[in-house]
């Protein structure tokens, strides 16, 4: 019960760059580039052709690109067809439910090499409608014709958060500072610039156009600017994760055939999942998701670990309170005690506990269904000791974590990694 | 490999009525109706509390109610909250897929005791909005920007079949002719009337009208007539499934837990899936499906039975043409044999290889991603000696199969049952 019967390994990640291509890139370029860089990333002797099942995550290509039953389409496209190939949604924790899926087939013995990808590409449609489109993950018969879209069920989730414990505008900043700082240093992020840069940037463009140059002295008085407007209080524009297309892809291997192609493992030795109501006013808490709480406590104890045992993660910044409400759940932090830590710089890159190293789905962008897969992608290259530029962690990764949240905390999945 | 390390059950099963049903029913309230028949179904001891895990197969809630990330919120109305609670989508292969996993996650020993089910409200958007809707499984760059719909698609199979074979019309009235006669039977179905019925209604209503009574002298010529008007040649309007709104529930359980709830646990012993490329000019094939034809040579080798030990099935009659294919890719009939069996009465309620005693998609209609769960469900009461009416078969079935289709055919899950 609850374990799994064999060891599972990824043996190769890989993911697009993250931005907004549509129409030059859809959701069948964006996984070729994922599977491209996946296939690069196998130490030695990979024949696509040996991959036995197919898993896709993906929220809505129905609404963004009027397109479903994708999963048999990437099969072909990676020349899989006649074998199995299935689609997982659950909101923007679709790929992480793919790659929990995968395991869970993998450990079963019922194959010994697939193929797990994350796709979306959601600039097909203007703004409003992604807005609009996300908000079919919130419950539709109480909150959305209420008017509420997800800036404004994170913000309800802030401002508890804020009340129960003191949290600050300026905690939420530190957030937004950080994953700018590493989506920097990430070739993939949609956005590579700090916020310091995004900062000078704005003030250089008002000086060339001769108007008047904003006198912020630092990101702080920037972020707290009228240039960084509300989105819904309190959460502001800095605080929203992107709007990307992109796609990711890792191959999951059993033990014996993980040694065919590489000496350098990743297991995935903890896998959890978790659901809650999909409206806030069933919840008993709006500062802590039950589906995290869930999810991560099944697979601390599959794979034997604790909370303390972890040296990086990457969690599920769709917005800034969610990193700090995510830091919590997962026992890195006391209830309320997250935000102090990350202002002591605690989750920097050169932190005792390095966090969304990849920017996050603040900076490196969040293709909804493909974000899942992403986390797994950065796990990967951090162990791996692969990762970019100046965001590789200077210590050995041997523990890491994911987590991977659907809808405003609906569904939770969370993944462990050991070498 | 591609065994099932666990005997795994269906220990419950049952389905909501199937017709028309928005807005008076839509998605949570048809799954509240199939989870109290398959509760209902349960023999002894059943408490909800136990389930494990849930898992829902939907093909498009997104485009028909607007309304994405429903595996929680079915969770939710089963007061499961928060255990995991994943999605599943292939075309009309959905809830088959959502089986075809769940059935390999008890199997891995992640769980004893699971809740799948299948789940679809097409009647929220006008009729040609659900064409349009469908047309999102097929290929999305070639097929749909030239105007092919799913009546288009399948009549290539059909105008190809008939091609190759000399399929004629009268083999797929056989077909319709069946399944209405099926239909009647079937207290759940969307159509309770055997084509006669239909036929006789019609000639009753001219008269009543004062109309010329048409002189009809038997379903086929009724069939042949401008009453049933071509939708693509050579297929007309009773050659199509129904547009229908519906749910069905089954739960799942390992071995020694089926015990707990039954002494007549109905075993899943092979479970297969196949792909094939998205458009249909991309394959070597139109009168068969490389898809169904994996899927089945999986699920045979996995059970260790061939087609000949099969007693009853239900194969997935999206259009007539489609159940006479199926019938000869799952090996129970030679290429180009099947119509003739058909013709002879083999595939009746009193044949020697009943086929669709539910009436199936045809008659009993096609919620498309409960179809996969709704055909589990026929075959848990045909097995269980209690299906309804006069349809229960006459003989006791111990080894039974079922074939879900997603698109046009570049899905296929097929699941066989024994006793």
């Amino acid at each position: 019960m609850g374990k799994l019967a064999r060891k599972v390994a990824i043996i190769g990640a890989g993911m697009s760059k993250f931005g907004q291509w549509y129409p030059i890139k859809q959701n069948r370029d964006l996984f070729q580039d994922a599977l491209i860089e996946a296939i690069k990333s196998v130490d030695k002797n990979f024949n696509m052709k040996e991959v036995e099942e197919v898993f896709v995550g993906n929220f809505t290509a129905d609404l963004f690109n009027h397109e479903a039953h994708i999963a048999p389409l990437m099969a072909q496209l990676a020349g899989l067809n006649p074998k199995p190939a299935s689609r997982f949604e659950s909101a923007c924790a679709s790929s992480g439910l793919a790659l929990r899926h995968a395991v869970i087939n993998v450990a079963s013995g019922m194959n010994d090499l697939v193929m797990v990808a994350g796709i979306e590409t959601m600039t097909e449609v203007p703004t409003v409608d992604v807005t609009d489109a996300l908000a079919t993950a919130s419950d539709t018969r109480i909150e959305y014709p209420a008017g509420a879209t997800f800036p404004g069920l994170y913000a309800a989730v802030a401002n508890v958060h804020m009340h129960k414990y003191g949290t600050k505008d300026t905690d939420l900043f530190n957030v937004a500072i950080k994953n700018y700082e590493n989506g920097a240093e990430n070739p993939y992020a949609q956005v590579q610039m700090t916020i310091e840069q995004v900062m000078m940037d704005k003030k250089k463009k008002a000086e060339k156009q001769g108007q008047p140059v904003p006198d912020w002295k630092d990101p702080y008085e920037f972020l707290r600017s009228s240039a960084n407007p509300y989105i819904a209080y309190p959460l502001r524009l800095f605080d929203c994760s992107l709007v990307t297309d992109g796609a990711a892809v890792v191959f999951l291997a059993s033990k014996d055939v993980a040694k065919k192609y590489t000496d350098t493992p990743i297991w995935i030795t903890g896998v959890g999942q978790g659901s809650a109501q999909l409206q806030l006013s069933s919840r008993d808490t709006l500062e802590s998701f039950i589906a995290t709480k869930t999810a991560s406590s099944t697979a601390y104890k599959m794979s034997g670990l604790e909370p303390k045992d972890i040296q990086i993660a990457e969690v599920h910044d769709c917005f800034t309170i969610a990193e700090i409400v995510a830091l919590e759940d997962l026992g890195f932090y006391e209830p309320g005690k997250a935000a102090t830590a990350i202002s002591n710089g605690e989750t920097k890159r050169n932190g005792n506990l390095p966090i969304n190293t990849s920017g996050g789905l603040k900076a490196k962008g969040h293709p909804v269904g493909a974000t899942g897969v992403a986390q797994a992608v950065e796990i990967f290259k951090q162990m791996r000791g692969i990762a970019e530029r100046k965001r590789q962690v200077k210590f050995d990764v041997e523990r890491a974590l994911t987590h991977n949240l659907g809808g405003s905390g609906a569904t939770c999945v969370v993944h462990i990694y050991e070498k």
